[in-house]
C-alpha cells in the first residue's frame, strides 16, 4: 500500500504489530489520534512508555506491580493457600469474584514445547522455594490454569514437583458453566462434570 | 476492575479510548508490551508523538502528507480532473485500483447535521476555489461519497456550489459488486444498477 506520509506509514507500521490489528486497523486508529486534541496522543504516548519503563513485578507472586512488593503479603490475606495462574489477567479475573482472599502465584507463562517454552522458563521453581520456605505455613495449593495440552502439562509439572511437600493440591472445577446448555456441552466437559460431580447443596 | 498497578491501569484507560478498543483487548495489548522489547514500545509510542506533532496537510489537497505541498501538483498527473473523496484512506483505496491518474481533493469528513458537522466544517470552499482559480483548466469533478445520507447531502450541497462554473460532474458507478451475486444483491442497488446499465464491451 502506498502511503502519503512517511510518518503515518512509520505508525501504522508500528500500530499493526500489536496483536489483532492489522494495516487497516492501524490506519483508522492513526486518523482518529489524528483528529483528536493533540493531548490525547500525548497521554497515550506517555503512558504506554511509562508502563513498559517503570512496571516491575512483584519478586514473591510475580503480579504486575507498581513496586517489587505487592500487597501479597498483607495481613487480610489468607496466607495458608496459593492459587497458581499463568499471567495478571487470571488474578484480576478471580479477585473480581470476590470468592477467593489467599494468595496467588504469576507464573508469567505456561509450559509449551511447541513454542520452546520450558520449565525453567516460567516461574514454577520459585513457586516451589515459597512452598519450601513456608514452614508448613501453606496449606494448599489451587491450580486454576487452562484446560489445553499446555495447561495439563504445567499442572503435571507443578504436581510432581511437590511431590516431596505435605501439601494439599487442588485443581479448580471443570463443569458446565452456570448458564450453560447440557443439550450444546461437549462430551469431554459433560463427562468430567459427571465423574467429578458434588453433593447438593446450597451454594454460599 | 481493580487493576494490581497504577501504571497498567492508566496504560488501559489511555488504549481503551480508541475506538473499537475495550478494557480486555486493551488490556490484552498492555501486556503484550510488556513481554517484548522495551524498544518496540519506545518505537511506537515515538511513532504516535510524531505522528500527531509533525504531519501536515496538503494545502491544495488537504490529503494527509509530510509537508503542506504534496505530490498533487507534478505533471505526471492528469490535471483536468480532481475526485473529491471524504478521507485520506479513500485517495489510497482509489489509487491502489491503477484506474485513477487524476487529482484529489479530502474533504476532511462529511456534511452530517446529525453529528453537527455543516458545510464550513469540510473543505468544499477550498474546492470551489480550485475550480475557479483553475481558469477552465480543470475539466471534471469526480464525486466518490458514500451512498449513504451524509454521502448525498455533501455531493448535493457540492453539485449547488458548482453550478456557476462550466464543469462535468460525475460521480462513480453504484451497482453490483464484482464478484457478487444478482440473487443476494439488495434492491436499491439492484434497481440502480438497470437504470444506469452500461453499453456491453470489453473492459480495459
Amino acid at each position: 500500500m502506498e502511503y502519503p506520509s512517511k510518518l503515518i506509514e512509520k505508525a501504522v507500521n508500528e500500530i499493526s504489530k500489536l496483536p489483532g490489528i492489522g494495516k487497516k486497523t492501524a490506519m483508522r486508529l492513526a486518523l482518529h489520534l489524528l483528529k483528536q486534541p493533540a493531548e490525547e496522543t500525548h497521554l497515550l504516548s506517555e503512558s504506554l512508555q511509562k508502563l513498559r519503563d517503570d512496571t516491575r513485578y512483584c519478586r514473591t507472586c510475580h503480579i504486575i506491580s507498581d513496586t517489587e512488593d505487592c500487597t501479597c503479603k498483607t495481613i487480610s490475606k489468607d496466607q495458608s493457600v496459593i492459587c497458581v495462574v499463568e499471567d495478571t489477567p487470571d488474578v484480576m479475573a478471580i479477585q473480581n469474584t470476590g470468592q477467593y482472599n489467599g494468595l496467588f502465584h504469576v507464573l508469567g507463562g505456561i509450559i509449551s514445547p511447541m513454542d520452546g517454552i520450558g520449565p525453567e522458563d516460567v516461574k514454577i521453581d520459585s513457586l516451589i522455594q515459597r512452598v519450601a520456605e513456608s514452614d508448613g505455613e501453606i496449606k494448599e495449593i489451587i491450580l486454576a490454569l487452562s484446560t489445553t495440552m499446555e495447561g495439563d502439562t504445567t499442572a503435571f509439572y507443578i504436581i510432581k514437583k511437590l511431590e516431596p511437600y505435605d501439601i494439599k493440591i487442588t485443581t479448580i472445577a471443570r463443569g458446565i458453566p452456570i448458564g450453560g446448555e447440557l443439550e450444546y456441552t461437549d462430551e469431554l466437559t459433560l463427562g468430567r462434570s459427571i465423574l467429578t460431580r458434588t453433593v447438593y447443596e446450597q451454594t454460599p
